[in-house]
């Protein structure tokens, strides 16, 4: 299954089978047509003294900066106001949240893979898909992005940002803590699943969408995720976003079901890592 | 017509008339630059005893369940408050529904052939485009993460769930039991036309948009049947989706009508599969 | 200027030079890499005994059927409902006619050139992308298509379609006629511009976002038409989408001004038409 | 680092890498697969002369013209009712904003770039990738075609315009001129962010979503800022826009903060020109 390990010939057709919406794959019957990126390992020596690294850190940094800017100020456009008529309202929220990061990854997608959430970082990570030392420093340089686009919000505006609850995230009175977590679980398990699916080399290879639209339905899932859970949790879904947002506003109620945001998208997307590594590729199962 | 049964040459440009937006398809013209994928067999001894089989399934199973939850949670978001202005509103629930199709047919088309919903298995099915055993599996592979999916967003919540309706369909009091038949056909018809547009070889060979743009029409489609038909059934299309909502509310109201959203979205199916392919492609009339 | 007739060598390199966005096109420092199609003759002799130009008015027939049956049917849910804030929304009709649009043409491209509109069968006749046999067929089976959708709609409640105007266009009290036709000309505008952008063949053959995206802004064009102009007009921009709801609702206020939405359309088509060839393509001044 | 200047062998695989989503670009190992464009001279002699040039310009004129036609007008609706619930409401204008430049620019990358904005005209000039004639050229004719655009709203009613703002931009009574240059400049860094990811030679090599997928994050950066600054200042990030509304209100209140709407956007452009040359590129310390 998936066994035989023919290289793709230089001047053949690349992608013999191309695997059509509607009908199931069947990729027993082909040969190897993609190539399955190596492992990266725990620790890169040469990372660290390479620009390209630091700056995929600058551009983690800038993307969640950009992204906690434009979200947390949608999020008080619409908390000030006494009728939500007269704003973009919750669905805008989600908007916000799901638009920006099709557009950031879509920009930063090259430069640094295109995070901009320490649960994604963290998926990849268990995957293998990068170093443990580009997963931490990614990791810091999202919270410094974030911390740094809240503190900019807060800065327009510090009375209100405060009366507000500046898009800390918090579960709802109606929920329990447990509901919470699940939501939060749940939810990022459908993030980190779909840029699974989207950097896939073997989809990638065959079916033309893949590629293509990847940066679309990664931004539709956090726009999805928000419209289900902005009633339960604010939505987190991204430990980077609820830390700064927590921190700038920095109140105890901001800080009581914080562990919540770091545990829930963590648990998300293990499971999500796990459920595209071994169930959809079963890559330890395959020789070689 | 279509009748030059000349194969692609290995090397040569395959597609030779790319058929713009705008013009009429001439296919007269020209010879056969595509290959019909053969039609599946009834029954196909293989596929039991292969893992690609088993892990389809799976892939129809999660993808379901994601559905019901985010769609299922979104409704109840919305129906929980007193003022629709505070929530992500009607709309959100028609893009909730839509978007979660785009996503989901992008993440496990490759994998399953991304149906997540009976209806569309039965029209492919109809075409011959997977084999009655595969198809039963996928239909109760769907019913079963339809009914997992609802259950996680009742346990969130058990009381507001069942005072609330639980997204189950049921066809308006302003609407006959016929008016909601009617909508549930056409509405399905809608999606699966798109989906069979989507997954046609002949316009995935010819035109550049169809193969690459394909999760983003069939999500539209749902999205926008939900925008026609929320106020008249609640909007079904996927018998899944309205099964899973039901059995897990489980009153009477849910189930009178049940019966509509199985029997509408099915005919709908079979309309769309006998227009594209006795009226689009003429599939029987053609020699070999 | 363009004048380099060179043909596209076979093997060779096809698209020279990608346009990027952001610089400006300088057409006239390379040969050229694209065939632009032959004008449509006036009467095509073989048209009428071919069954691909039967489909192709199938296809607009049905297209237009779903295009008027979904629109009409999200404006009858929003204008029944005394709180708009419980529907879809003014944003949600408008999303429903730019969202079938993209839907119908991605899936009618190939089969019609996908217009779904008098105004763009008219704009591309003018342009001789298509014989004028075939806009006379086009036209009239867009009409029936229409009025077909909106009686299918009125099955459903008859009397409610008729208290609530049946989704039938007219230009506002508020504003003038004039004001009125001078939205639907610049509005056809739009959409058409947009259409001749999407079928360019030079732009074709040098963007790659060109043909991949087309159906996406056509769709959005008709989306954005309809943000602007719902207060104005109602928003025509399509005689047969005016026609099929003032026939189906049949009232004298429908069909006052009814003039408008056939008048303005055509002038704004063929405006865009004028733009597009003389201006953009400076296809008249061209040798050969 | 990037030194290695060799070129695309013709007929070799153009494109040796190509960088999945969710990996990080590791440039310094591949060779030169792609060619930067050589910088745009300050002034180049033949353009004036050249039709092509002047197409450009009219379809800067006709884009900026439709873009503020389509927006004021939206504006105006939204602000004529009583009820924002009857109308497409704020998030409507938003989209109205994003999905007209996403059009724009997908009808005029080909012909002149497709700017439609002052800013990003600035933005790009200053990358050296168009010449100082070319560059106030368009900025001349966008400022033209807005205030035409504005005109033709006014037109269809001169006094609701004057009572309802006309939609100029101004910055909100609870912000301070500080906190609305900052919106303005952080707004338009998103964008112009966006326009140089978009039209990066190497990205567009490399990334097969990037060059194709291009107008839609660049009309999502339009549609985001909107999201979240229309409470701030009315959202500007394109002083042609900025400047049509005023001329065409031509008050006080719309002149006095009138300088925010051009400092910022440049300064935007500006700060996102030098993070892409200079951080994300590294073109000046490049060899040759």
């Amino acid at each position: 299954m998936e066994g035989k390990d023919e290289d793709v010939r230089v001047g053949a057709n690349r992608y013999r089978e191309r695997q059509a919406i509607g009908t199931a794959a069947q990729a027993e019957q082909d040969g190897k047509d993609y190539k399955e990126p190596p492992s990266a390992p725990l620790f890169e020596a040469g990372e660290l003294s390479s620009w390209s690294f630091y700056r995929a850190c600058i551009a983690e940094f800038v993307a969640t900066f950009l992204f906690l800017y434009i979200t947390v100020l949608t999020v008080m456009g619409v908390a000030k106001s006494s009728s939500k008529c007269n704003t973009v309202g919750v669905q805008g929220i989600a908007w916000a949240f799901g638009g920006m990061i099709f557009a950031l990854v879509y920009c930063t997608a090259g430069i640094s893979g295109g995070h901009i959430n320490p649960a994604v970082t963290f998926g990849l990570f268990l995957a293998r898909k990068l170093s443990l030392t580009r997963a931490v420093f990614y990791i810091m340089f999202q919270c410094l992005g974030a911390i740094c686009g809240a503190l900019v919000v807060k800065g327009f505006q510090p009375h209100q940002f405060e009366r507000l609850g500046g898009a800390a995230n918090s579960v709802s009175r109606t929920y329990s803590k447990g509901g919470g977590l699940g939501a939060e679980i749940v939810g990022t398990f459908v993030l980190v699943y779909t840029v699974f699916s989207a950097t896939d080399a073997k989809r990638n290879a065959r079916d033309s969408h893949v590629p293509i639209l990847a940066p679309l339905p990664i931004g539709f899932a956090v726009f999805l995720v928000h419209l289900a859970t902005i009633p339960v949790t604010g939505t987190g879904i991204n430990p980077a976003r609820s830390l700064g947002a927590a921190l700038v506003y920095n109140k105890d109620q901001a800080w009581d079901d914080h562990w919540i945001f770091w545990v829930g998208p963590f648990i998300g997307a293990a499971l999500a890592a796990l459920y595209h590594q071994i169930v959809i590729r079963a890559i330890p199962f395959k020789s070689k």
